[in-house]
């Protein structure tokens, strides 16, 4: 016990010096499984939702996990290796199946490592029955001498040489040319491809990793060579059009900030479950940060020779993805917001430090910042001054709000505005819906968001289903006055109420208009499930 | 019958003409009362809501109403006339009491008439007890030889020579030079004066006027001398101070627009229902309607040589109205509002054409479109910018939203921010809560608003409870983009569901950042009252 009590008291000044968050649990358990040799071992239960929190948990990997589990032996790894295909290492991803991943071409049984993995749980098992190394490409905490040592001691075989990857899609398919994506996104949908982080990854970063950020397409992923591509601006009549090529784009001042996208359809899962819609079931994740560069729209615009005008007119954008048909997707946003420099309008060319990823538009898109995720074209191709808004589908038959009353029958696109600001907002991603959480004291995390750059100003909390409320902590710093174009993440460390078996949690948000969101889903529901902004409500189980 | 009959057909063939909004209904019926010959009269109802409305009401009246009462005959007229004290008059202001009202020196007993008003009785029981004057100035219709000669029938004496007005106030009293109000307002503070106009006459008009136009005062009403009037602006360092007389103002470009003004306390009884707040007990009437006219404050400031600054600053504001400290009203607004022209924040010195009442900032008061009243400061003596918000009580100890969980004990100021953009926000003025409407077909009407120049695009009108919802057709023309300063007035013509003894009729509306009101009260309750916008709710009887 000595040796233990030395490892829990480093551990202890390791994250008085780094000013864990409070929330350090060190306790002792012990691993029942007649596999593994009976010992005493420690978990860590710490606030790893900052690149901070994950550097500690790092610091507490090195110092603690190795010599905690010291004495676990993996029978396999004394063995001459089993040979496993894919396809089997997949059929390995529950604890009733035993929890199987993969790194190189070894495989490794963690299912006793799980409830053990100080990043929780869940986000290990993101990774079951497939290759760890996307989540390490994220977290690069995991890619240690001691990780992999840890790991190393629940090897149990090697892949097969003939595995390769997944046969390759057929030509055929207007779809084969789309990226690789990273296994963690929840797919809503294929063809387009439509997906998700999951909520345990979702608010883990104030900015979201590229390889998660949600992605919302509607057609095929273009191809584009970037040595040939050309932005067409539009020039006003007159005047002459410009073909901008990437250097072109990169010769306007460079202009860098950070924006939240969030779908129209976001939260859409829970209008659902009040009335069937038309459309993806996005959950809370339609909605991701990154810092965003480019050249400001403003700026090219008016190199084109373009001026704000007095009567209300329009730039309209048009992708390079498209139909079989030849149709691209298409978007506009009024020219007053684009000529405007302090809404930041960008083409953006570059996605945190990174050129555009494919799936999030390389190499240019549009990314209007407090606007509906609609407007922020990717691929863009041309942009045009316009009396009217885009014709397109997109613009003029999709992604507007309509009353509960309104359905396919009686719809009339042309009576309601375009979505372009949206409506505040929030979630709760920690915990999820139907988890069981320790008495004692609960976590609780989110995000919340409003368009049109108005900041949050407060978020609050229920554990009563709405009956009384507390003030979560806004995290990070407050954003510029008229330009909070990305979320706030907000905890709330909350006792458990003596006796209580289940907490009916909820969120709502205030902006600084103090718009807030409305109690129900259903008053708030329409044909197209978009604007789902009630408050967010998560039903979790006290363990006596 | 013939004759009735005739009249009937007239008084169709007038509305037709003149396109009256379908609801006209005219019925026969008999008056009871001993005093009055038995005959049968006519009674109207129609769609009275605008001012073309109560055009053809006049018409009708002059049609119709004449011939129909032509029977009547009032004693008291062909008698030596009583004499009657104004305190006798209000005495009678009910129907137990029997309702009287007086023009000029006259009395009338108009019991009788009042349910056949054709503005409907509730708006000439606003007049009960008392003289029909400020009514007749508001609705000039009125004051016509026919009307005259209705009423003459009614007649039962006249006033007292001796009776003079209400005996002056104390000159003690700092409100004794409060200017006369208009009896219509109801009044929630007499000292300092706060008062709203009823619902029956709140959205009679887009425009309301200026005499009922609500009244939100902090202090005593300055009276001040418009040839002495001077407003201070302060300059910049290194600057020369202007100090700006009425004249001066009037060289500037008279900027005119419509606002819509809104207390941040309106609809406060609906929290204190839920809970008790500090905060006068408004009801739906603390927001009113004018076109303002001045100069732009981006305007003078740039005429002072202020400019727009990189780092954010604050336009501060001072009332000339002051406590017996000495202290003035204060309050302030962001500096890129005020000097963005876009924001059209004006120094304004008319109100609906005429020069600012005194109990609406005479000579010069500060109208900052989309923002919350209580930074339009009135009486404005001195514009200055500072780095900081003003340090007004009424901007850092008031006019903030907290959580509901926050109580006297608990609230720092400090903590929230000062409302400036309101919510969005709809009411209910027809009918009024605890009315009983007719079966067959109910008519609805109220306003609609949101702060920040956002436009309403929608109401939607549940007449049980908000299970089921109906479009209200928005009347009036759209606003300018981004500048939808002003309400837009609604109104929904609905069948009464067959067999319902009781209607729960709901309103909520949606801007055009599809933001939308909350459900319930008492989620956004705190303790101020202020920022009262969940679904307004009216429950009314149906009459068999």
């Amino acid at each position: 016990m000595l040796r233990h009590r030395a490892v829990i008291s480093r551990l202890r000044q390791a994250c008085r010096l780094q000013s864990v968050p409070s929330r350090l649990c060190i306790r002792a358990c012990s691993t029942n499984d007649s596999l593994q040799p009976q010992c005493p071992s420690l978990a860590f239960s710490g606030d790893n939702s900052s690149p901070r929190g994950w550097r500690v948990m790092g610091t507490l990997l090195g110092l603690g996990a190795v010599l905690a589990y010291h004495d676990h032996r993996c029978r396999a790894a004394e063995k001459s290796p089993h040979i496993y295909t894919r396809e089997e290492v997949r059929s390995h991803s529950s604890p009733e199946t035993r929890i199987w991943v993969t790194l190189g071409c070894e495989v490794f049984d963690v299912t006793e490592f799980v409830d053990l993995h100080p990043g929780g749980a869940s986000k290990l098992m993101l990774a079951a029955g497939g290759p760890l190394e996307p989540f390490w490409a994220l977290y690069a905490v995991h890619d240690q001498p001691h990780v992999r040592e840890i790991l190393a001691q629940y090897k149990v075989g090697e892949l097969s040489p003939e595995d390769k990857a997944p046969s390759t899609l057929q030509t055929s398919d207007p779809y084969a040319d789309d990226p690789i994506r990273h296994p963690a996104l929840k797919v809503n949908s294929q063809r387009p491809f439509n997906a998700e982080p999951p909520p345990e990854l979702l608010t883990e970063n104030y900015i979201t990793p590229n390889p998660i950020f949600f992605t919302r397409n509607h057609l095929p992923v273009p191809n584009l060579d970037p040595e040939t591509y050309r932005l067409h601006v539009v020039g006003p009549p007159g005047c002459q059009s410009l073909f901008l090529s990437l250097d072109d784009l990169y010769q306007f001042p460079k202009h860098e900030i950070t924006v939240t996208l969030q779908c129209a359809g976001n939260r859409r899962s829970e209008m659902t479950w009040f009335k069937e819609v038309k459309g993806l079931a996005w959950n809370t994740g339609a909605i991701s940060t990154a810092c965003w560069a480019g050249a400001r729209l403003c700026d090219v615009l008016a190199k084109a020779g373009h001026q704000l005008c007095e009567t209300e007119a329009h730039v309209c954008f048009e992708g390079l993805d498209s139909d079989p048909t030849g149709t691209a997707y298409g978007a506009s946003i009024p020219l007053a917001r684009a000529m405007d420099p302090e809404a930041e309008v960008l083409l953006a060319y570059e996605m945190n430090g990174q050129p555009l990823p494919r799936d999030h538009g390389f190499p240019v898109r549009v990314v209007v910042p407090g606007v509906v995720g609609a407007r922020h074209v990717k691929w863009v191709g041309k942009v045009s001054v316009e009396p009217e808004e885009s014709y397109s589908h997109w613009q003029r038959r999709d992604y507007k709000g309509f009353s509960p009353s309104v359905d396919w029958d009686t719809v009339d696109f042309d009576s309601a505005p375009s979505i372009q600001e949206l409506p505040v907002q929030s979630a709760i991603t920690e915990p999820k819906d139907g988890e069981t959480v320790q008495s004692g004291e609960v976590t609780i995390k989110g995000y919340a968001w409003s368009g049109g750059g108005r900041a949050v100003v407060r978020v609050d909390v229920s554990l009563d289903g709405g009956l009384t409320w507390q003030v979560a902590e806004l995290d990070g710093e407050e954003q510029r006055p008229r330009k909070a174009w990305a979320w706030r993440l907000w905890h709330l460390q909350a006792p458990v109420p003596a006796g209580k078996k289940e907490l009916n949690i909820v969120c709502k948000a205030v902006d600084d208009s103090y718009n807030v969101q409305p109690d129900t889903v259903a008053p708030i529901w329409n044909l197209r499930g978009v604007l789902s902004n009630a408050w967010h409500r998560v039903h979790v189980r006290v363990t006596p």
